[in-house]
């Protein structure tokens, strides 16, 4: 018994996107900024990069050119190609600030519809182009940039238009959702509802649903169900050999899990069109609190007792010295552990203070708790936790205006089991550090949080800022980059937890993906795509011509 | 920081498995037992069918011998041949009882270790013997039975000396289990640290770890962690094609999961020899409770609202009304709700305090409800909770008891959204029940119980209980399940939720499993078992010769 929906409401004047760096345009920084931010990193720039002009850049030539009966459907504008250039790690804002566009997609091309987007695979399949399917552009290891392989032309496959909620089970709680479908669109559709799919990753404005299955996108649970792929019910992926239609269950036991083998696959296997997702009643009650760490290995030991509680916090982010420091939460060398729970059922004052007390148990000191209070409103939760909150989402931009100071600021992100988490932690900041300092020549900053928590261990989020030398700063973030995934790699860490492969991982992931899987695997890449224009060089080489 | 674990103590006297029927011959019915359960059911004949003796059954010859090296990891006595013939399906059982024994494997080997499952497997591929992975042989699908193919020879890979828990990391609560291990060998073995796995299915004390992690085994918990699939932290698989590692992390999101593709692939890519489990503290708070509802649709409704609310009971069976009477529980036409929580956190007693309000808010009425009491005590619990898990481990033996005295008695499961459930329970009493009197001219019974719940639906499991004709018993069952698994599909349901797909629902299953998927995993298979030697007949068609 589902409901059909009506068609999302499109804002009269959204922001406009940012063509070379993060979100929207309102939101960058202003040159004064830039520089007042380069203030805290000795050895910046003096004067920001300026942005260029989308008309000044230099575009290569378009190779190919569509039928007319998809004409309708495709652009070769500038504008368009040059926003379809790059996703938005470090290195793709920086290539973008100096106008280096020779990755351009000869066409980006908008399917209205399913149909729309066989049409447009069975054009390139015949026609030998390369199809790098697009959410919303903000990949950070290189997903939606076309580098390797010969193929006749690149058609970079745009879902926006597929973004609306098509059906909505009350019942069972689920909705069929468009790949398309940007985080802020899906859940303005689904308020009325009285529903929320609770996927809210740092990216979510910036991101689609297909893109956050297509990559195993991590969101906002910090336990429990953190990545996209619990919440999936079922997919619906337009493959060049046909389109898979899996079957809607809460469950099954029958055979490998066909969503699982879509799930992750970047748009090499096949492009994901829709998705009955499992969702979440509105929470009822919120509540938060903030723990202060004198010594960081104590904090790590009390985020195992509370991942390993049964507790399931909504929100477990445990802050290092220098991350808590950075975000303005706690000076004076602590660790800050935030935390959160909700519930659409009942009250959670006693879970909040079950987390905090076990948080205290290991030498903590909470900082703040706010009251339990009703959700919805934006002042629930301790100061600490709407500092945090406020800071990691303006961390993007701050990151674009350090890029145009000829500042390298980046993040790495992994995760380990608990008995190699603190031999990790000094390795990376160990050998990274000593990597910053000989490609720098500066001691930069390497800071650590935790982003998602298992009882068998954590997810690790890196964040390095040191200053770069202009013109060379791409080079010297991916020796730094380098030497961290030879971190990772020696410490049996996965060279991603939420960001995919993409191409930047791929040195990394191949090491780690045992060599029977990869043989299967790209036995079912050859079996759907054998033409190989699928995402050429994502998780697999590119076929040879 | 792992412990090296020593190996388990193997009980001196254990008692004997039985060859033709579920579990250990002294806890199979006696003739008087057999006879007086017939009682029960009219129709049922007059007296038990005898059981014969292995030295009495016409095994098929012995059409191949393995090589000198490998001599001494190979059987081919009768009694190895003719336990490893079947699984434990009603229609395997009878077919034992009639001594039908045709599709008896010419070998059965034990290997000691990796290497011997690695030459077992290089010896098969290049002898062209089909080879048919055995946990503890309590398949009920058709998973362990060599049925289809023309190879020349079948041999049966019994996996029980790979037993021991290998490794123990105390700090990220994991172990690593070799696949033989059984159910209670790898408790006792966790039990000096503390842990458990906490996997009780029903066949708990005759399957093993990578039995349940090749068929998505579900398990103790019905809400959550429903299937082992959530329980893996890495398998280690040997294929024909190479052994197959996958990282030892707590998440990741580095391409398609690697062991999901092996998870549920029963014994058709590789062969699961080692895993890395996540474990559970012992519980240290348990309590239980039941509710009776008058109306089961009320009840449907109570344990919706329960499945959304957050609360993740470890034990949450609804048993319908007939279900109910059956179990000894409820008579009078009530359904009855059986509740469970644990913690080796804190008290419970919050938890189901709620979880039984909340049952009540839907009009049940709370039948007994323990005080929540201190784990380990076989005691803890309500009294129908108790007789019902009585009951529950006791129903395989009263089936084959039945099966002796020609009554039809099996079961299938599925699972399926909250709006679908009501309908899909209708059409499968009514179009069961029809064929049901249609190949028996009795009405039968058909009781349905949940056995896990999902904030997005059930997991229904039907039980059929009829008489049979002597001598057409497996026709007749096949008759009805195949009206079984029609009603399923029809209502896109899945034709299993946690017996797997074995032998007996490939029609099912190729039905509803999305072609494109099908493409990929046959390719995959094709890439990791070239010589289609494993499982043939499993998940896919046996190769043509």
């Amino acid at each position: 018994m589902a409901d059909r929906t009506s068609p999302p409401s499109r804002p009269e004047s959204a922001p406009t996107r940012s063509w070379w760096g993060w979100g929207t345009c309102d939101q960058a920084l202003s040159d004064a900024e830039c520089s007042s931010l380069a203030a805290l990193v000795p050895g910046a720039a003096e004067a920001a990069l300026p942005v260029p002009a989308v008309a000044s850049l230099e575009l290569p030539p378009v190779r190919v050119s569509a039928p007319a009966a998809l004409a309708r459907l495709v652009s070769s504008a500038p504008a368009d190609r040059a926003a379809h250039t790059y996703g938005k790690a470090f290195r793709d804002v920086v290539r973008a600030l100096y106008g280096e566009m020779a990755a351009a997609p000869d066409l980006v091309a908008r399917p209205r519809d399913e149909r729309d987007v066989v049409d447009l695979l069975d054009w390139a399949a015949g026609a030998g182009v390369a199809v790098v399917p697009y959410g919303a552009g903000s990949s950070v290891v290189g997903g939606v940039e076309y580098r390797a392989g010969d193929h006749r032309g690149v058609l970079s496959l745009d879902l926006s238009r597929l973004d609306r909620v098509l059906e909505v089970d009350r019942v069972s709680r689920a909705a069929l959702i468009q790949a398309g479908a940007p985080g802020p669109g899906l859940e303005s559709q689904l308020r009325p509802h009285g529903l929320t799919l609770r996927h809210f990753p740092q990216s979510f404005a910036f991101s689609t649903l297909g893109g956050w299955l297509a990559t195993r996108a991590g969101g906002h649970y910090a336990t429990l169900h953190t990545h996209i792929d619990d919440l999936v019910e079922s997919l619906r992926v337009v493959t060049p050999s046909g389109v898979s239609q899996s079957l809607r269950v809460p469950g099954s036991g029958a055979g490998p899990s066909p969503d699982r083998l879509f799930l992750g696959s970047e748009g090499t296997l096949g492009v994901i069109t829709e998705a009955w997702m499992r969702l979440q009643d509105r929470p009822s009650h919120k509540a938060s609190a903030s723990v202060v760490f004198e010594r960081f290995p104590d904090a790590v030991e009390a985020v195992r007792a509370i991942a390993q509680s049964g507790l399931h916090p909504a929100n477990c982010r445990l802050l290092d010295p220098g991350e808590a420091a950075l975000s303005g939460i706690a000076a004076g060398g602590g660790s800050v552990l935030v935390l959160g729970v909700e519930s659409a059922h009942g009250p959670v004052d006693g879970r909040i203070a079950e987390l905090v007390a076990l948080a205290r148990d290991h030498g903590g000191s909470p900082a703040a708790q706010a009251p339990a209070s009703a959700a919805g409103d934006p002042s629930s939760g301790d100061s600490a936790a709407a500092t945090w909150r406020s800071a990691f989402l303006r961390m993007p931009y701050v990151r674009d205006g350090l890029a145009r100071m000829g500042v390298i600021s980046e993040t790495f992100e992994t995760a380990c089991t608990w008995d190699r988490f603190p031999e990790l932690y000094e390795a990376v900041h160990r050998e990274v550090g000593a990597a910053v300092k000989k490609v720098t020549g500066a001691s930069g900053l390497i800071n650590c949080r935790f982003t998602h928590v298992y009882p068998d261990g954590p997810a690790p989020y890196f964040t390095v800022v040191a200053p770069g030398r202009r013109g060379a700063e791409v080079a010297m973030w991916d020796e730094i980059k380098a030497a961290a995934m030879e971190i990772l790699g020696a410490q049996g860490a996965t060279v991603t937890h939420h960001h995919a492969v993409g191409r930047d991982h791929r040195p990394g992931y191949d090491r780690q993906r045992p060599e029977p899987f990869a043989l299967a695997l790209r036995a079912a890449k050859q079996a759907l795509d054998p033409a190989g224009i699928l995402n050429p060089g994502v998780l697999f080489d590119a076929p040879a011509a």
